[in-house]
């Protein structure tokens, strides 16, 4: 078995039936996220290079077929039209690092039908996690407001390859560092750590355990310092560094009680001992909520180390994200429907000073200082460029935080710019609507907007 | 690289100076849950059979040792000691499947310190993701009734290893089927789905699309009928059914709005077009709260797709775990202070009638009609028994839901059963407690719970 059977089997039944039929005209699919969380003023782009890899290695494998034909109970030659099946299509995206608003398409997929429907599973997965994950992670760095932030989430992820990407995405979006090994050699960032309280338990005392320490690693040490009395253990640190003349480049760390009112104490313990160059790292617990009412606070802290809430995105752990068709074999699709309206056609997204951001259909002209969004990532199945470098997004997320709106920025309560449809999106939304409800009226002959009967000329059972 | 780089880099700083210190005596790590988020009257087990893969498989490559020294920029000759470092330890631990509350191990390590150290990070990512998504999928199936329960959420999991894990803990619980094609294969469930809003809507009319998909698909199917006008499409679907005389097995599913009044309006036509026996499917964001309700509100739902919620564990997707040195070299170890006290020595959980559990000392005996939960896993490095079969995992579950307290299976408010600490083990807390105070009063002899500093004979720097 291969990627491939990493779906839902809802993609293969519609797949063997578009087979079928002979239903393999181009179609377009757009992702995108219908609406932001609660405390959500933006979402980072991520996830698309982990969907690039998967387009580009696309294959179903003889192994694939046979996995699903016993997944339908079906004989495996009820689906020879799959086997050898790759995706050859196109792929439009934000790239990775952008900012992106609701309802802006963050990927769209032109590819024959059952190829654009294949892949629907596996790249939302990627898509919508990583996404929800940088932009929690973005507002970390906004509240820390300039301080370093590392991040120390892998033993709470969902698994380890969540674990990667949560280090991946916070490099991306400007943490200093990850405790993560794995992740920091990958990504080529600087992995960060120092010892636990299991650490310091382990030899007779707090002393022992930190001069064990510098003897095993010369150099800057960062000692934690709140394994039994922290305001002791704050003391204790500072004997040591300044015996070994570890005063440039250390730290201590603080991991749970009141961060604040400890750091100020610590603070005032190691500079009353000539350690002023002696930082305080910060863990335990912290979000953007607590890192914001820190900063806010005044609070000496130097480093905040967040993991967990970060690394599972806590208070919004998924986006409402969708896969629509919008368009298929040239012709815009649209559910006819209240509550959840996608626009039809093949979209761009117009950035706009102020991020006045307009959603326009592909082909239309950028309306006055706007520029696109949607940019070329994949051509018959193979990626446009490289992968590109960490540099070059984080370089994308810092130029597009600049220009967002405060109110976006603020960590709670934050209002999100809101995207709107251009002219011509609007006006083919009504036209196709007309279609659809005629045709419902008539309930006969197909609506004009899905003519790809006849087109495609579907064989009979 | 290995997995071994999957780990932050603390749990390598510190074994290297439990190397460098010659400080390799036995040491035992409790992994624990402190307390259960709201909303959890119980945890199910799991994740215990990555963790022995893992281990199985530990081993400290060239390849590692270079990705470390890269990492703390130090020479390879100066990790040495890692090099080739395999896990050969004991583990004891609560099989996958069953219930466990606050408190207790869910397993213990027992190897040389600086081996239960290594692996301190990937044992707590994999048990407490596992068991938080485990713990989530069973109370669907509480909320459920009885009625099947199948996994839809692969699309919004933390990837695709989370989406794995999700399908196969849905499963151990009791889910009747999953979506994802890789994880049914592998497991050994049913895989289920049927079509997408898109695939209806890529075709000029609702029937149209209902009866392309049932050439495709001999036999029953399940048709979805909420695209365009739900009533509408209730009708559609009994019409095809009842012209292909696929009346037995079909099933039709409902995907948005109100579920309940859509299912009883639905069930009403079904009927009313003798088709008592097509099943209705209902699945959009639901959780354990919504199947509750509607189940409440007898709603005539045959079966619940539950997807988005339950794959991250929306409303707790972290447990506040625990990896805790309580042993080293034979001798209790503690914590001292207020907030957190880990209880000392090598543990049992004694599951008495009633969850009247009992966290007790490794060694003691059992109280009365109590029996062990922690088991022999691994000794020597190697797993002791097979990976159990699924079935098995299924009923473990099973005969321990049928004895918890009703006020525990309670979807809302659930009230979870107390574990107590054993005589002994609160004999042991006060004795360490003691000898711990005792020493930072002096703060000259090292305590005596702990001496194996002279035990070891630590080599001078």
């Amino acid at each position: 078995m291969s990627e491939a059977t990493t779906t839902d089997l809802y993609e293969v039944t519609m797949a063997m039936s578009y087979l079928r039929e002979r239903m393999t005209r181009p179609a377009t699919f757009s992702l995108f996220v219908r609406d932001l969380p609660p405390g959500r003023g933006f979402l980072v782009a991520a996830g698309l290079e982990s969907a690039l890899d998967y387009l580009a290695g696309y294959r179903i494998r003889p192994a694939d077929v046979e996995a699903f034909a016993s997944a339908l109970n079906r004989p495996t030659r009820d689906l020879a039209r799959l086997r050898g099946l790759k995706f050859t299509g196109e792929v439009r995206a934000v790239p990775e690092g952008r900012i992106v608003l609701a309802g802006e398409p963050l990927l769209e997929v032109t590819a024959p039908l059952p190829q654009a429907q294949l892949v629907e599973t596996y790249l939302l997965n990627q898509v919508s996690y990583q996404t929800a994950i940088a932009s929690k992670a973005a507002r970390c760095v906004l509240a820390a407001a300039g301080r370093p932030v590392v991040d120390f989430s892998l033993r709470r992820t969902h698994g380890v390859e969540a674990g990667f990407q949560a280090a991946r995405l916070g490099a991306l979006v400007g943490f200093a560092g990850t405790s993560n090994v794995a992740a920091a050699t990958a990504v080529g960032v600087p992995a960060v750590g120092t010892m636990a309280h299991s650490y310091v338990e382990a030899f007779p005392s707090e002393e022992e355990a930190f001069r064990a320490f510098a003897r095993a690693h010369p150099g800057p040490i960062t000692l934690l310092v709140d394994t039994y009395e922290t305001e002791e253990g704050v003391r204790t640190a500072a004997r040591v560094l300044r015996d070994l003349d570890l005063t440039t480049g250390s730290a201590i760390r603080l991991d749970s009680g009141d961060l604040g009112a400890l750091a100020v104490r610590a603070r005032g313990i190691l500079n009353a001992a000539g350690l002023p160059d002696v930082r305080i790292v910060a863990s335990g617990g912290l979000d953007e909520y607590s890192v914001d009412d820190l900063v806010q606070s005044g609070a000496p802290i130097d480093t905040y180390a967040v993991g967990t809430r970060i690394g599972v995105a806590a208070d919004a752990p998924y986006l409402d994200s969708a896969y629509k068709l919008v368009e298929y074999d040239g012709n815009p699709v649209m559910k006819l429907s209240s509550a959840k309206v996608t626009a039809p056609g093949a979209k761009q997204v117009f950035r706009c000073p102020g991020y006045a951001d307009v959603i326009g259909l592909r082909d239309e002209g950028a309306p006055g200082r706007g520029h696109r969004l949607l940019e070329p990532a994949m051509r018959d199945g193979r990626r446009i460029a490289e992968r590109p470098a960490l540099e070059e997004e984080q370089a994308r997320f810092t130029a597009d935080l600049e220009e967002l709106p405060h109110a976006a920025l603020r960590v709670r309560s934050p209002i999100a710019p809101r995207a709107v449809p251009s002219e011509r999106l609007n006006a083919l939304v009504g036209q196709v609507r007309r279609r659809l409800i005629e045709h419902r009226r008539s309930s006969a002959a197909p609506p004009a907007s899905e003519p790809r009967r006849t087109v495609s000329g579907r064989e009979k059972p």
